[in-house]
């Protein structure tokens, strides 16, 4: 069948009225219609909805976001130990005693196995050499200018730009209905800070994590805290809860994460009377980003894959319920210019 | 001079809406029109003003307020410390042991002395008896449970009632004004939490404070957290600037304190560049609350007082400056009815 100019500019107009249509009452545009958007909208509208039996009052509407491979990407290594493990490297120059001591050795050479080797007490020498030692200002502006400068691997673009576009769909559609969004991370929570408020619009208040220990003192008369090179609290697994109690005072009724790190998490939240939202974010997508689960180093997913069908937790199947995955994906779309424009809000 | 009944109508019904226009446009009714409500006003209009040399940005319009005696009452000892000897006493039956065991015979007995003899010793245990063993949600029931049947000692009203209205009305005040006001006590986080919302709406996130360790376990396959006897974080001291960084990751704009223990918290808040603001509540009034500083065992003020004159910190007289003390002061007030209610927002 052929079309006439006509009826094809009249089929044109109505699809863009239809895609204008949508784009205005879709708060998840990247989102295919898939069984993980119809929980998380069913769950938002059936919450906030005054006189239904699972309303939760404004106050309450507390959700937590776990970070690396759940609001950015975390392969092939997460990207605060690839900032690690640059900032050892551009340290080195005023440490020539470091080529041959390790762990700094085995970071200069590039040999994982000797890092791994260094293990624990290696790491936090690491840690002290990159985390500690200044003001925490100063920490998270060189964790800035760092981001500002790095490449990721595959993408070669700005780690900031490897965020999911879906899950800034979901943070701006969750404060819309009156949720407030934290994000709890296993990875430094002065690290985090850095980027959070300008990739999530997630202010510092709003961010728990790993910390290391800051002191107060007074030098030259002028107040101080300085980062020191010891751990003060691991804000992962059996942590998270433990995070959210110490810097929230409440539990969350949404928790999103996708790897056992988030298991304990997603119990603490979801366990709780009363409607309750637990997603996991479960990487299968090798083509536009990563695939894994149970066998991976770097954001394993395991249990918390297992708990999910039994929990009735909500898995986003990334190959399957996301349209886009990064923003940058959505500038590089093959829609013509004036749909594009409508579609993005 | 005799006024007639028309002229007399006439007066009162002008005084009447003088009265109504300032109440309406003075979000401050409580204050005396001092150089301390000057100060205030003065700050907050400045930095809201857009275009201001002086304008903060409403992200970092963070204004951190001390609890025990700068939002309520702390004499004739604090209030938390009031609960935990009301929790000996009220465990006592079920140790008969404590009648001859210390530091419980010593809160037993009222042997204030013998309490003081047993030092840091005897206040962990009895910390570890009345705080810890128990969610922190069952810890918070347990210290609203008391705060509901528990009466100070000189004015036999609820604690809760024994509140500051002209710190509330500050409070609400720099919130309409964009201003995140959180709450950052040397008393313990959870224990202020438990009134923290209703007595100043300030919610759970936005209170620091001094901290026992918190345990994640699974409890017959449900997850609890547990509060255990040892101390994880002092919020006082050089511990409030430590406690903001970790809860906040922002330098307050403003803080508000009332004792040596706030020093830190307001050289760290007022020393960096830009418009800040220090205020320091002196309590001088014995007849309405208290007078005391220097000398004073609880919440002394000896060298912050010293560091507002020098710093140029706002000094707070209450006797001076605050029209009325507590809110129940204004329902006891001798204005004829009307007035009262037209002055009352």
């Amino acid at each position: 069948m052929t079309v006439r100019p006509s009826r094809f500019w009249a089929l044109a107009l109505i699809a863009a009225w239809i895609s204008t249509a949508t784009a205005q009452t879709d708060p998840l545009p990247s989102w295919n219609d898939g069984p993980a958007k119809q929980a998380i909208v069913a769950f938002v509208t059936d919450v906030t909805r005054e006189g239904s039996p699972d309303f939760i009052p404004p106050p309450e509407r507390v959700a937590t976001f776990d970070n690396d491979g759940t609001l950015w990407i975390e392969q092939p290594i997460y990207v605060q130990f690839a900032f690690a493990l640059a900032r050892v490297k551009e340290l080195a120059p005023l440490h020539p005693e470091w080529k041959d001591t390790q762990p700094f050795k085995a970071v200069l050479d590039g040999d994982l196995a000797a890092l791994a080797a260094a293990g624990e007490h290696g790491a936090a020498e690491i840690v002290a050499t990159t985390h500690a030692g200044m003001t925490p200002e100063a920490f998270r502006q060189i964790v800035r200018d760092w981001l500002a400068a790095a490449r990721h691997p595959r993408f070669d673009r700005p780690y900031e730009e490897l965020v999911y576009q879906p899950m800034l769909e979901l943070l701006a559609y969750m404060r819309a209905n009156g949720f407030k969004t934290f994000i709890v991370s296993g990875g430094g929570i002065e690290f985090v800070r850095a980027f959070a408020e300008t990739c999530y619009g997630i202010p510092p208040e709003q961010v728990v994590g790993s910390s290391i220990v800051t002191k107060f003192e007074t030098r030259d008369g002028r107040s101080v805290l300085i980062r020191l090179p010891k751990v003060n609290f691991i804000d992962d697994g059996a942590g998270k809860p433990v995070g959210i109690e110490e810097h929230i005072g409440r539990r969350p009724v949404a928790a999103f994460g996708n790897s056992d790190g988030d298991l304990r998490m997603l119990q603490w939240t979801t366990e709780a009377s009363g409607r309750r939202l637990g997603v996991v974010v479960h990487h299968t997508d090798a083509a536009r980003e990563y695939a894994y689960d149970r066998q991976s180093k770097v954001g394993r997913l395991d249990k918390a894959l297992e708990a999910a069908a039994t929990d009735r937790w909500t898995v986003i199947d990334m190959k399957r319920d996301w349209k886009t995955v990064f923003p940058f994906e959505r500038s590089l779309a093959s829609h013509p210019p004036i749909r594009h424009g409508v579609a993005d809000p």
